[in-house]
């Protein structure tokens, strides 16, 4: 079952300045295998399989804890799974685009 | 990793009426081994080792999309994981109305 | 507009331990006119006119930032607006445990 | 008070296909004044202040219910604010990208 995915990692107990643990996060899913990602400014799409993008979730909750220390950590997760057509991040936006071009178009 | 988590599952595809796939989500988690759960108005907070909650998630997307035919399904999740000390869904609430009960009687 | 919601607030940058805060946020939920509310394990049920759902939220956020010293705040919402039928917290738990019941009697 | 947030919106009662939705979503977000906003794959970070944030998500509802007359709408907010000091959505993609290169070069 393929996923597109987005989740945003939170670490609690470690003050207020969280960009060291969100490279830490990129990290991890650079070394993830079988995903594809995206970070942006409230979190990171990821793309895959549903066991390796929730593999790739799951390291990066590991990998604070273990390594770095963090305490605690709060994650949301939006996920998409669809049966009707297959679907990616790259896809999703280029639909998108591609709509508000051609009603500015016809407009 | 013990995981005290809360998701919320939309079906896509079948009208607005969610009531029967939010019904089929509950017997799918009841079915599920090694987790507690608790639905609410929401979505349902769920308990257990990682890897049992993740794969009772996935089971309600399974089961919906091959099963009862929902053709794409849009799920959020919450998840909290914590080394500092153990947690559970019942720990939360009875904490939260402990704190509630001594700040009215010290006022 | 009618809005059936659920969030999850939480404080950054005052350690692990979030009781007291939780605590805060439903005592200015009590404080909120015009809402009903129901706390569960990760997150409170929230229902009313749009405006003063969000006005609610928006105070639990101030109330932190300035009177409790809260440096940081992520909170996650879900909301749900339908123009085909009412709905609050009780109706959709109702309409869930209902078709349960149903199914289990007719299995 | 500054909100960085993100938000992704699920008609439902529309069927499966959601591109025209989310075109119409970006189209009311430019129409939104004193906001900057970014579409991603899944959901489009949105920058200014509280009210102004959540009165252009509060337009995409009431665009959606009572001019393409989706009967019921899903959406999902996450919510940033911070006193300590100011943030936006092109600071926080610039702090992790500058953390990266800084961690990859020392290393």
């Amino acid at each position: 079952m393929k996923v597109v995915a987005d989740f945003c990692l939170i670490p609690l107990g470690v003050g207020t300045s969280l960009t060291k643990y969100v490279a830490i996060v990129q990290q991890t899913l650079q070394a993830s295998p079988h995903i594809k990602y995206l970070m942006h400014s409230c979190g990171t799409n990821i793309e895959g399989e549903w066991d390796h993008v929730m593999e790739a979730i799951k390291s990066c909750h590991t990998s604070l804890h273990t390594r770095h220390a963090v305490p605690r950590i709060h994650t949301t997760v939006r996920i998409g799974t669809r049966i009707d057509k297959d679907s990616s991040i790259q896809e999703k936006i280029d639909r998108v685009k591609s709509e508000l071009e051609s009603s500015s178009s016809s407009s």
